[in-house]
């Protein structure tokens, strides 16, 4: 039996080392190179919190500036590449391999340094993925986390961006690893425990507080009557039609486009308490009308959004609070919602071909995923039937004994057939192909799978996926709503017009909707100022969303 | 902005009705009916906790000894119907309707309760779809919770037995629901906070400890030399081929037969450190020769396994544990480990169809889910490759763009074709479809759909169904290893030898195995005794399993 207890021996000496850097538990941000240079470790596995909204930002400025001859070659394992910090540890030799799932602001250095071979990649994954590999495989050594504030003891308040905390923790501190949180303050008692004292090894006090970027936020003055056109159809011809009351919104101005027209088209449509009713979705201000407009029952978050925080506080009767009143976000729960609760993925990309695969990879950028493909899929171990499911699942299903009909996810791709810098959204053959081989991905980095998505909406109509019966009904239906890109101009027009007359193609007058009522005048808010009072005042934009 | 607000004021006041029967935050178990009719209203969404293993059952008994005038018509949510009361309280009009799991030992009373329209059924789910619905539209009034201990302030400690406690807590307590908790004693401080106070709102001091059922342990004497060879030919022609290191196990004699065999049969064969390194498991006494033999390096765990305590805490190297040294289990984070993090999922089942298509539900029983559909498919959303994922993947790929290759999970069933009773396992058409007519369910209780399971092995081969191109040779693969059953003397028996030359059926001695060797003396393990003999006297087996 000797030979057993060497990892727990092991974290207590690291935590023996890091103590000569604390008083206590607590660590003062001067100190934060010297805690990090003696906890760690060479190949440790490290996860850097940080996703596509809060940050560990003052940890890892600490980290970064460790010596790279006593810390080195690290194993990142992490949510989001979003900070230069993130990256400047693999130039600096301090980190040498990276298992993560969503880069934004750092998509093409990362593109650039994989290249370059500075980068040794494990996987670009979806959160609940990686979360679930940190109880398996990748299980971190050290987790370097962010809080609101913590007590003496280390019980943690998150506060409103609970997020990625609670899973990362767990992981590491149930597993013999060492937690050190950064806090903006210390305080004699937390206002809610988020995470137990006894989970957290090293307090430290950060020089500022956390960044946190405000990614959901979508200014309804800059939406398109086109965007308002794609929103109509998609709630009179899927929304309406399907019944669906569980969902899940991506970020683009396509959905927000939907969600300021619940309280007005929708609500003349007679849709009200019959769709949109559930959601696994970040606190939105364009769905602020929705709610005060009694639209909406209830909603579970992945994170906060800034600006958010008093307007969720007074509304607890829709969102998740804590005792202390404010948010309780949760990115795995919310990542589980949206898998296994939601009926429909509705979210945007950069990329289809014609089979329907897509992918927010462009030639240049390794994005990453962050949740999309996971609430993207069609989840085959979900056994609990809804109207909104099943009438999927007839739609799809074309043999086999009625008896063993099961039901599908709605996985639907609202895109205008020319994104920003009129780059046609319609391809042959999807970028991220050529950048995987051209920087040795072993998988390609799809997005949404062909055989997961049921619908893509454009400016030109819906195409119904589900309804399709051959590969070549596919392309054409694809082709259908294509527009002017030179995937839509190479329709064969007679089959076209066929796939309309069987409901797969549906043009907006085929829905009853004129295109010239796409109408600003439809947004039940024309603005951030709008938005803020919908909210009665509550709903604080940050400076950059405010002109006033 | 008036009537914002009620769902907060209305669980304040439901706290403030129960006071009068506490004592603080404590309760005394013969006050739990008093708090109970105090807290409850009709038509209350209730999770009563209770899965396959611990159970809430102080409380079970306290919702069964309500005034049916007073709490009634429940809608229960909860993962497992398991103890008399669970069903007790739908024939007394407590509870009306329910959403659930798992139900093993009252599967049968289940199914007459629902033919006599005693139940109003939501929908049987897997665990971490429940758990997702709980954050979207089925999240609880109340959760009825068990834990170990708990201080005067409510901090709460599950042990090793955490399971699905956590989950439950934060949909309830952070949606404005009221949270009790009954433990086993109340102490001034619990050895580790795996519930954090501000969460728990009444703490009831149970007349005995919690019930929990010994469901993972499996007893080496009673396996048969059948089982044996079965697992032979799994770990040479399955574990073997594809290098399977992350897996997850059902809880058959002929899973724990491979547990067994790994110290035995896969070291000769040189697999030590190639296969079974990770594991999503709970703490079966099965694997301890391979967990002493150094052969497993990590595994998480949905919960715990009855006389496995003190053995985990000596093993911190490879469990997941606390502060305390005790485990730290969490089944919503074990499934999803099973579902993202694992390779393969290999598991029993009572009834295997002609397509592949498995059930657990016979003609009288709606046993329910449990994980099995959960771990046994193909999640869409996975992206990060693995070589036993991508050569499983390229095996299923016929056609398309090379470069969209991508993997897929193994899925296998591992059966005797004739089971308990000499029941046959293979058959024309499963039961389920004809008990989902008979009680009116929407979706025939299927456990594993075809389209997710890649290998079925028997006492007479394997079938990879990987292989197969036709839905005629997935049928003859399945009658090929289907033995003297009515479905495996229907075989085509050229067909099938073709199928075996382009080893799509593999006998025994297409493997190299011979099925005389299949000794029970290959057990590293062969009794109770043993395992105890192998964790040197940690493991303490509960009396049922003593012979000694």
């Amino acid at each position: 039996m000797s030979g057993w207890g060497r990892e727990r021996a092991a974290r207590d000496a690291r935590i023996e080392a890091g103590r000569a850097h604390a008083a206590g538990k607590i660590v003062t941000a001067a100190n934060v190179v010297a805690l990090l240079e003696a906890i760690l470790q060479p190949d440790d596995r490290v996860c850097l919190e940080g996703d596509n909204q809060k940050q560990a930002d003052c940890l890892a400025r600490g980290l970064s500036q460790c010596d790279p001859a006593r810390v080195h070659d690290l194993h990142m394992v992490q949510s989001g590449i979003v900070l230069p910090e993130h990256l400047d540890i693999f130039e600096q030799g301090i980190a040498r391999r990276l298992d993560y799932s969503y880069s934004g602001p750092q998509g093409a250095r990362i593109a650039r340094m994989l290249y370059g071979g500075h980068i040794e990649l494990g996987a670009v994954h979806t959160y609940l993925e990686l979360f679930a590999r940190y109880f398996v495989d990748l299980t971190p050594n050290v987790a370097l986390i962010a809080g609101v504030s913590a007590d003496r003891d280390g019980n943690l308040y998150t506060g409103p961006n609970t997020e990625d905390t609670p899973t990362v923790v767990e992981a590491t501190a149930f597993k013999n690893g060492v937690v050190v949180a950064q806090v903006n303050e210390i305080v004699d008692r937390v206002p809610r425990v988020d995470i137990p004292g006894d989970r957290i090894d090293f307090v430290v006090e950060a020089d500022r507080p956390f960044y946190v970027e405000p990614l959901f936020t979508r200014d309804p003055a800059a939406m398109t009557e086109t965007q308002i056109l794609m929103a109509m159809m998609a709630i009179k011809g899927i929304y309406a039609e399907y019944g669906i009351r569980r969902l899940n919104h991506g970020i683009g101005f396509g959905t927000a486009a939907i969600e300021l027209l619940l309280p007005t088209y929708a609500e003349r449509l007679g849709l009200k308490g019959q769709i949109a009713t559930h959601w696994a979705l970040n606190p939105h201000p364009t769905l602020i009308p929705a709610i005060e407009s009694g639209w909406v029952k209830q909603v579970h978050c992945f994170g906060s959004e800034v600006g958010m925080d008093r307007y969720i506080r007074e509304r607890s009767d829709i969102f998740f609070t804590g005792a202390d009143g404010s948010l309780r976000s949760n990115r795995a729960f919310c990542q589980t919602a949206g898998l296994y609760a939601c009926d429909l993925f509705i979210g945007s990309t950069l990329q289809i071909d014609l089979a329907g695969h897509s992918s927010t990879v462009t030639q240049n950028r390794v994005a990453g995923f962050g949740g999309a493909p996971n609430m993207g899929s069609d989840p085959h171990g979900r056994r609990h039937p809804s109207d909104t499911w099943m009438k999927a699942g007839r739609e799809a299903q074309v043999t086999g004994d009625p008896a063993l009909m099961r039901g599908r996810k709605l996985v639907v791709q609202i895109v205008e057939t020319f994104g920003e810098g009129l780059v046609p959204a319609f391809v042959e053959r999807l970028d991220a192909l050529e950048l995987a081989h051209k920087i040795g991905l072993e998988l390609a980095p799809v997005m949404v799978y062909a055989d997961d998505v049921t619908h893509i909406v454009t400016e030109e109509g819906i195409a119904n996926l589900l309804l399709c019966r051959t590969a070549d009904e596919r392309e054409q239906a694809i082709r259908g709503v294509a527009g002017y890109t030179e995937i839509g101009r190479g329709r064969d027009r007679a089959m076209v017009e066929r796939l309309r007359q069987r409901g797969i193609v549906r043009r907006p007058e085929d829905l009853g909707i004129e295109p010239l009522d796409a109408d600003r005048s439809l947004l039940a808010a024309r603005s951030i100022k709008d938005l803020v009072h919908w909210s009665g005042g509550l709903y604080e934009p940050p400076a950059k969303f405010r002109n006033w």
